[in-house]
């Protein structure tokens, strides 16, 4: 199953895509500070369109929102959001929805785990040499690896 | 200048196109209840291109977010945002956006003002019989007044 994993941002959007815990491909969609928030927009939209032709995913595993902190940086995150996943349902892909704990809980067996050790954690599983960079791509990692544990025991 | 204005929602997009005080068009997108959000998403979507082709806005007026009361209708709201301003971009629309007290102000003279009110200005100032319903298609209107205001004074 090959699935494409979506930490979801105006500024930097990580993607990563999958298949059992080989890492196929992954980085981020970025755009530079103070740029307008329809050009990120667009750019998400046409970036996401042209790795799912070019990856070929069968799924999309994206982050579910949780406002605790900053309510500012969400809404623009919930407009990055919005976009991706207008793109998976364009692209027929179905979407599956973690929250930040779930995430955390599949990949470290603890809910309340640090980046560092998550990213640890998608380092080791993939056998990768070292932990993907940027962050946002290692995030997008774990969304869709968490998403392959989920499939092998529903 | 021929303003479309958008009051943003996933279960019931509003929208409104004006030339000066001449209301061309108004209505909503309205997707049932339950609905997968990524098909509303994609219906906002379609449905925006279509009223674009068809009424050929030169500018998009939309509300900006500011989440004081409910913050899950608010995420909704910002996932189907992200996607009004996507198709903004694609069609080459300027996007002016507009907070509900500057629509409030502008419109009743009071940034206090209740729905009603904004309703029946928006009713008057575009000479129709009744007030335009249902209430997102008005707050549509009403931003895209907000704007040609926004014009005439800069």
């Amino acid at each position: 199953m090959r699935i494409l994993g979506i930490d979801p941002g105006t500024g930097i959007c990580g993607f990563g895509v999958i298949d059992g815990t080989i890492a196929l491909d992954y980085g981020v969609i970025s755009t530079p500070p103070h740029t307008p928030l329809e050009v990120r927009l667009e750019d998400i939209y046409n970036s996401l369109h042209e790795i799912i032709k070019q990856d070929r995913p069968e799924v999309m595993a994206i982050e579910k929102l949780f406002f605790k902190q900053n309510i500012t940086t969400g809404i623009s995150v919930a407009e990055a959001r919005g976009v991706c996943l207008l793109v998976a349902k364009q692209c027929n892909l179905p979407i599956y929805e973690y929250t930040p704990n779930q995430i955390k809980n599949a990949i470290c067996g603890y809910g309340m785990a640090h980046k560092p050790q998550i990213q640890e954690m998608v380092r080791v599983h993939l056998k990768l040499a070292n932990t993907p960079k940027p962050d946002d791509a290692a995030d997008a990692l774990a969304v869709a690896i968490v998403h392959s544990f989920a499939m092998r025991t529903s």
